[in-house]
């Protein structure tokens, strides 16, 4: 039995468990997430979420627990979702599931979560916002949704934060790969890590010129800035920071952080919707209403097109 | 400006031009679908297809061709529709447009046509049963379809016909293959193409294991054989034609054939209305309606599922 409201007021009371368990009715689709979810709406959209997104090899989790440290040493509550496409859903463990953020796994105003895909085509895209919503809703300000992978719903995840950062490394070619990928058209903010490599100037000089950064911009315009890191060592970590602020400074000075938040919206409540219809359509196998229709068709007394009017009208009345 | 009854008439007199236009409304998606799929209902229902698939380089066009010269010694009107997935949609050619079916491309009792997936997801399992319609409604008393492509959706197609042929050659490593891609289960015939060649034998032995055929089965089960053909030779049509027929029997006494095609037809009207609703949902893009919705989500004022609510709840009222 999960009483619902009780979650929601530990959640918002910063209660780890509490967290964990909104976010595994997420997870799991499961029955009561409408009624989790219309707890939550009040106390959502404080939030300021950072995607990360680049190869692997990049430093993507490193870079990750680094920001955690440079955010909480400005005192903020940050979230983390780890976004894994290839791992079976881990479950449950929500502090100090990942090695690499053990270091913050004794923090109380930190919460780490692992997501994984769980096969589903737009499952992820689905479940992300609202495992975002049960953080912001906890109270973080700052939710940094790191993807692992790099497969195109990995890319869509990062880019519906307010913010987000493509992550590269020297000498591995990623400047093509981004391209490709087209993650160079979604990022805010450029971070190539491992500076200390040979090839981090060249690959930042590249990156400069396939952003075009050298061109002339409308007044108004964000330029992305490139930023060289050493996240394992936390070099250049507070600049990441400050382009991040920067750039949030602007989507608030231009309205474009409401114009983003107000499409992510609409594009999960299109998804849901969708979901729904689909589930209701799926519903009707062995209806005898779509039974008849199906004869109809198959006997050539009515169009496919007809039936599907039919079906359709027949939906909304359920 | 089209004239649908005009051309429906046209093309139930046999006129290929017809015909080809009518398909290429389907393969447009063009507003008059509706308007044909409608007029042509009531001369659907008649024409028995079979479903050809199979790995590249085990000649599915030879065969083709084949199977059209055996059904054209029988009297009968015969429709081709070659279901190609890489090559974009060839457009227009009605007669002779696959250099293997020039032999029949003077034929006015034969019907030939190529359709591409266009790279919409689900579009070719849309596409095809309505260009069959158009072959049915043509007089078209056995309709081939053939597709080239070894994809899922190339299989759902094969597979949505009354009987399904999979074709295979020796020394392919085809069986383990065929089961790779689930195709051994929706075999009803199955022929080893090539049987001139060495190990087309050990093929048809290896088949037969894999299918089980030595087992015990029901009475009244359907029993697939395995055709042994050169192709290019015209050798063992005949006996496809036959095992064909045999089938297509079995179909009819155990009332599998109203049973099959009741299911498709519920599939393809599910298809159609899920289609319907997609695009009114992206109708809505910019509509003042999901603008509200989603503003009050990123604002924390509803939550998404209530938004989804009435979304659905506004579709159908249009």
């Amino acid at each position: 039995m999960i009483d619902v409201p009780t979650l929601v007021e530990q959640a918002r009371a910063g209660r780890p468990r509490a967290v964990a368990r909104l976010i595994s009715l997420v997870e799991n689709a499961a029955p009561q997430l409408r009624e989790a979810m219309a707890a939550l709406a009040p106390y959502t959209g404080q939030a300021y979420t950072v995607g990360l997104t680049g190869s692997p090899g990049v430093g993507k989790s490193t870079s990750t627990s680094a920001l955690v440290s440079a955010y909480r040493r400005l005192g903020k509550r940050v979230g983390v979702l780890a976004v894994d496409p290839s791992s079976p859903f881990s479950g449950g463990a929500l502090l100090g599931d990942r090695v690499r953020m053990q270091d913050h796994a004794t923090d109380p105003d930190v919460f780490i979560r692992s997501m994984a895909t769980r096969g589903h085509l737009g499952g992820l895209s689905w479940a992300a916002p609202q495992a975002l919503r049960v953080l912001d809703a906890a109270g973080c300000e700052v939710i940094l949704v790191e993807t692992v992978g790099v497969g195109q719903s990995e890319v869509e995840v990062a880019a519906q934060a307010d913010t987000t950062v493509v992550l590269m490394a020297p000498g591995m070619g990623d400047g093509i790969q981004a391209a490709k990928a087209g993650i160079l058209e979604i990022g805010d903010v450029f971070v190539v890590n491992k500076a200390d490599r040979d090839g981090a100037d060249a690959t930042a000089r590249e990156l400069s010129h396939m952003l075009g950064l050298g061109e002339a911009r409308q007044p108004g315009d964000w330029r992305p800035p490139i930023v060289k890191t050493v996240a394992a060592r936390g070099e250049g970590v507070d600049e990441v920071v400050e382009a991040l602020e920067k750039h949030r400074a602007w989507l608030e000075e231009g309205g474009e952080l409401a114009a983003r938040r107000r499409r992510r919206a609409a594009q999960e409540i299109e998804a849901i919707a969708l979901a729904q219809l689909r589930a209701r359509i799926g519903d009707l196998h062995g209806d005898r209403h779509l039974d008849s229709l199906a004869d109809q068709v198959a006997g050539g007394r009515l169009d496919p097109y007809g039936a599907a009017d039919r079906l359709v009208a027949g939906l909304t009345d359920r």
